[in-house]
């Protein structure tokens, strides 16, 4: 599966853009307040009333499941004074959301059902102060939050894989294993580190020998969805320690399918990864220009979870290892490009993605 | 006592007054060194030599009882080489202040007595390099600071208390306690927060059963002091853990004064709450736009003290369980404010003293 | 030798010279990108191959000695991706500098060697990417490094002591010991605090017996490299916890020079001290306008050090309790001069040093 890439004599982005904390407002700006931003997993708030909270753009939501079983993202501000309603990652509402300080409470759907002594201020109108929401969507199981006022139609934003993957259904898996980590590098290299696999032979070396990095093609290699299958060496079958399955096969897979895995960038912070027998998500909060918290997250069938002889360690353990390994080298990279000899150095043809994605974020920022 | 107030349309202060690093910066100019800032009690340095320091606007400043006895304030910088003369936050001087640097010694009054081979150097005068000093004033046992070049007269700043407080005899009351809290929220926040009562049925349900919250009337309602009596309710004596009194009951109050508490809030930075049986003083420190240290005493008669079966532990507890409820709700403000999704709300009409407390800061920040 | 000396009526620099982050990235490019700045001993990595990492100006180098034995400087980043080639302080390379991400591999003169797949690349050359170098220098046994890509020739800039510690023998000696220090002040507040010793008998009781301070007398007055001599009191026969020489007397020294230590700064950040049997060397790192690194290392004859009964400890005990006074008496200057009443005080006629300091640092940012 060799494939014929080019990166085309594009280098890598100039120091400012890793380092400047105007340009990670920027950033801030025209992309995680414009794009689609993957926040979690529906499985993750599966009744009524179930809730967490997420960070995006440096603001935190509510995403809640309302009594009509529907998601829905609000901004953790109470309408009075601004006080954070709701304090806890995740958990599960009663009738109202309300505020610890003044007892406003909110119904499920934004709405303010109560303001104790309210009706006392002449004008007051509780219909005039709903909680302040945000655009959300659902695809695949994943929960998408758009903070832009004027959100691009998800199913624009997301023609290029729609129904793309539906052989492994990954709206019915749910989350085996969640690990957070947190990064002293700026969110573009862990990306670009996601993007390419030149770097697996002397990064990854179990790794590379599931899947020796010259296996590896990209189907979708321009915009804001980037990737491609990469296939396992003949000995392997999935993404593990030990390089064998951790769970059946998807049922749906078939033929070459079940010697595949694939790797897809969803720009700006979401990165998807489809082994044969499991998935895993990875979601890049960025903090600051040079701090990142990464998300990851392994879905397995629930019916295969409930098997006693059920047991995710080989998966976990297998992508913990080389996640940290990445992390790290994303760190060394920030250090290195904060230096004042830093200077853009070319791509190879095998790191063709990471100019693709180069390019993306460049048209983001409005800069083409 | 219940009192018809409103909030006359004022809604909460627009989200930069609390995020923005400039507007502290110019808080500090048009306010904390513009007013009198109260640094502490004269109880806290009985004798003549007696020092304690003190930060007011970022400056580390020497309160010190001098030889007279008289209260004096001077800015905790060497003339020489501008080094911190003193380092412990309290203590005794010798017969003079001197420099741990090059042993340059001052008078208790400020003046430099001692600068060794300073004789050396061609026109030097050792009367040109006193310490230098700030405005102090010293106001029912209260000490005050003032930064500005022109202070305000004192008298004029204070008028409207001036001989208000007599009954309680503040100026005889010492601390008993005192407890530091850090909190990370803007100042404003906790001044809000103690200028209504509002919040006291949901976060002090304890509070609120010995003054219910709608037993609450400002007497002093414009300005830079704003507050006013709060009835306690007919089973209660006082604010401690039991509503039974802590200490007997100040000689001087009598009447309704004996079931009442006074709060106050000093702007900008200063609390007094009076208790019939013992008083409270809070000072708010800004050390950054979302950070504040408070330092809460609490003040008792000493000839009560005195006795053996004196116990402020009661007293002690119940407000301090107060002050950390409190000091979490502004940090959780702070955090909701910091959101992009942050709107100024309505005022409740029961909030109208923080409206006045909004006005007074736009005034003093020159803004109508 | 008492001198006589005159401070001109010379005053401490302004507050904005300790505190202001603007200020301290003009010092960056002004003096330490442009200036030969000491990163280390020769000592330090003796055999081709060994190396250290060194900071200046916030970035960060590989000091190697080449196959050649030569001593290069190159920028710790990879011509690649940027990413840092190297994390440990110190150690050996192998034939090649290898990036741990792609395994791009340098040769120890800086060319690149190996850099996988890249031959792919259509018109990509190896020889356009060497590792970036900094000028280096050797002399006395010290490592120099300068940032500048046209730095002033280093015979030219320390043309002032060029065969001038010959007697010293600095170049065969070699490190006992070595402490780091980590100081809350600006890189300044050190220098002029090692450039007089007004200061010797308020902070340093012990080491003003040794030297009393008047015994102090300077032989270079003006430029980057200021000091001179200072007399052992009859009784002292040098800088050590007991007075008492910790190693032979350097053989070259004769008459009066046995009696006589000597005291260096090298602008803008190192400190060459010289004791009848042992010298030290200080180098001061600038983290940022308030935080500073200072490396401190003892440096003996070989010889002596081979001797079962040699022991540094009378040596280093002394100026380890001497640093700790100077670093914490700067730390409490760099705290009373961020103060907003600080003022620029006059420097005593033993002050001479640090007005001559202060020009030279004047001049260094273009300021006359």
């Amino acid at each position: 599966m060799t494939t014929t890439r080019t990166s085309g004599g594009a280098t890598t982005l100039p120091r400012h853009s890793y380092t400047s904390p105007e340009i990670f407002e920027r950033e801030r700006q025209s992309i995680f307040r414009s794009r689609w931003i993957c926040v979690g997993l529906a499985a993750d708030i599966p009744e009524p009333g179930n809730y967490m909270l997420a960070e995006v753009a440096g603001d935190n939501l509510i995403v809640v499941r309302d009594r009509t079983g529907a998601i829905r993202a609000f901004h953790n501000v109470c309408r009075h004074r601004g006080t954070r309603l709701c304090e806890n990652s995740s958990g599960m509402f009663g009738k109202h959301i309300v505020c610890p300080y003044h007892a406003w409470a909110y119904d499920l759907d934004g709405r303010l059902a109560a303001a104790p002594i309210m009706d006392e201020v002449e004008g007051f109108e509780r219909a005039d102060y709903p909680l302040h929401a945000a655009a959300s969507a659902l695809w695949e199981g994943l929960i998408f939050i758009n903070l832009s006022p004027e959100p691009e139609p998800f199913e624009s934003a997301f023609a290029p894989v729609i129904g793309k993957f539906t052989a492994w259904g990954l709206d019915r898996l749910a989350p085996a294993h969640r690990t957070e980590y947190e990064v002293a590098a700026n969110w573009k290299l862990m990306v670009q580190n996601y993007s390419e696999c030149y770097h697996c032979p002397s990064l990854h070396p179990a790794l590379n020998k599931l899947t020796p990095f010259r296996n590896s093609g990209n189907d979708l290699t321009e915009g804001a969805i980037l990737g491609g299958p990469m296939l396992l060496s003949s000995a392997s079958e999935s993404m593990t320690m030990d390089g064998r399955l951790c769970a059946s096969t998807f049922g749906h897979l078939h033929g070459e399918q079940r010697k595949l895995v694939h790797y897809y960038v969803f720009f700006p912070s979401m990165f998807l990864s489809l082994m044969p027998d499991y998935a895993m998500v990875h979601r890049v909060i960025p903090r600051d220009f040079r701090r990142s918290t990464i998300v990851c997250q392994w879905l397995f069938d629930p019916e295969t979870m409930r098997r006693p002889d059920f047991d995710a360690t080989r998966a976990v353990e297998f992508w913990d290892m080389t996640n940290r390994q990445d992390w790290h080298i994303c760190e060394q990279s920030q250090l290195g490009i904060e230096s004042s000899a830093y200077t853009p150095g070319p791509y190879a043809n095998l790191e063709s993605m990471i100019a693709a994605v180069d390019r993306e974020y460049l048209r983001a920022l409005g800069r083409p």
